[in-house]
């Protein structure tokens, strides 16, 4: 299975247009958060991206990126400055849109992408995450990898302790006996309260306490949109709108579907502080690293100074 | 002199739109940082805010202020949210906009207020800097607070090192017996070089090396744009753009203009990491000093773990 094409779900109404935010990559280089989604799926692989937008916003990012690379080039003296303007330019070539009219939830958004998907699988990213890998394969990468070797949807999960479940879609699984990292899905609950994760959701093997959570990476068979086309067509709701998570319960049913403990770090940018977290991240893993060490020591060091106002 | 009027100067294109970037202000709550701004003033004793904006920000901004208030009062459940929503509801009633058709300078942008400000003083904020004061009052309150006092124009400077100064308008002038924090504003540069600095910008009692700088925060009178209207009717321009800075030279020579050293520190959000240098200080001296010392701390336990990718 060779994953060429990306869905990016985009239509945050509100004030969390996060992927619009200007974040300092690993190479020092200042993006719309957009883009550095964008480059974890090209780097692993992807051709084109399609993004899920809310109305309006092509323009205001097809305004965004253009604004920038014209930036880059007139100012020009930074280094990297053409490189960046050059690779914006490109990515903005690489990416479709798609309007979501009204905010009918997470599986509507992906649903909107049928069209663009066709009868291909395609990798499935958020516009408000950020990821950092613990090796040297993108966090996408290795999903796609052990979709490519067992030719089959994979989604990337993390053990989250049992206070954090309520944030997210979590699922049970068996081991396979190969891979220690690897689960067949069962059962997938969205956003489960402790009292039902305990029922239904523990997976032997985890430490106590935790459960495998969705880590907001996927990779789809076109399978999905048969089930997603039934949820929009009776407009069918849990939580107010419509599941992403309900869809793939159901294909856990119908097809081999497995899931992945992914190596790296999430940065989810609509949390408090969770753009600070990401940045500090990135800035540390990268050639930024010494400078950002100096911004905190900084203000390490004016704990005793912090003023009234 | 009573100032209660202030202008922000919001015109810049491209990629740095910072007026609109979330950050967490001292009280906990994420806002946009044109309402931190306008709180800097509305908090300093002014009433109505007038901000300078690009072809079509005004409706951006509207409508991710109502947005933001909407998401604030649906979402509800986070504490001082409604308090929040209310805030920026009161907010919005208070601004007014003007549109800079082109980008003619700094100059330009002021002078387009012009119709706004009248016949009154007036305070002149950034949109892209943020403030953090080593007082009881606001740094916008510093200023005015001295304005008040002399009845008269005032700069916000601060000693600034000799290889930053190619970034500010730098000045010189002579420290009135009184006060060792002002000082009689006698000629202004824009973005001097070092060698122009040390013939005429040196000011006696500042540490070697040191010149003072502007900080971003005015109090101008009236007058201001009898001298702009001239620039601005000859599209005088120096460093290919209208300067304030050289109507302030002007102002300088025609009436009482003081200088004053505000306590505090500013933050250019434009800057590379300056968004992170500013949320990190704003959060160190405000209700979330704990959890951003976490986030550091996390950060830098990790150095000997920085992934290759």
């Amino acid at each position: 299975m060779v994953v060429s094409k990306a869905v990016v779900t985009a239509a945050g109404r509100g004030a969390g247009r996060q992927a619009m935010l200007p974040i300092v990559d690993r190479d020092g280089l200042t993006k719309p958060v957009l883009q550095i989604i964008a480059e974890e799926a090209l780097e692993s692989g992807v051709e084109r991206i399609h993004v899920v937008v809310a109305p309006g916003d092509e323009a205001v990012y097809r305004a965004h990126f253009r604004n920038h690379a014209e930036a880059l080039r007139s100012g020009g003296e930074a280094e990297g400055a053409l490189d960046q303007a050059r690779r914006l330019s490109d990515l903005a070539q690489r990416l479709t849109f798609v309007v979501q009219e009204e905010p009918r939830g997470y599986g509507h958004a992906v649903w909107l992408a049928r069209e663009f998907v066709g009868d291909d699988p395609f990798l499935l990213l958020l516009s408000d995450h950020l990821y950092l890998s613990a090796e040297p394969r993108r966090c996408a990468r290795q999903v796609m990898d052990l979709a490519a070797a067992e030719d089959c949807a994979v989604s990337a999960v993390q053990a989250t302790r049992e206070h954090l479940i309520h944030q997210y879609g979590t699922l049970s699984g068996r081991r396979p006996p190969d891979r220690p990292d690897v689960y067949a899905v069962e059962e997938i609950v969205e956003k489960p309260n402790p009292t039902l994760a305990e029922l239904k959701l523990r997976v032997p093997g985890l430490r106590a306490g935790h459960y495998l959570c969705f880590f907001g990476i996927h990779v789809l068979t076109p399978g999905v949109f048969e089930l997603l086309d039934e949820a929009v067509r009776e407009d069918r709701r849990e939580l107010g709108s419509i599941q992403l998570t309900t869809a793939l319960s159901a294909l856990a049913r119908r097809e081999k579907y497995l899931a992945l403990e992914t190596r790296g770090r999430r940065f989810n940018l609509g949390e408090k502080f969770g753009a600070v977290e990401a940045q500090v991240a990135l800035a540390m893993a990268g050639v930024d690293r010494d400078r950002i060490l100096a911004v905190m020591l900084d203000a390490a060091a004016r704990v005793d100074q912090a003023p009234p106002r």
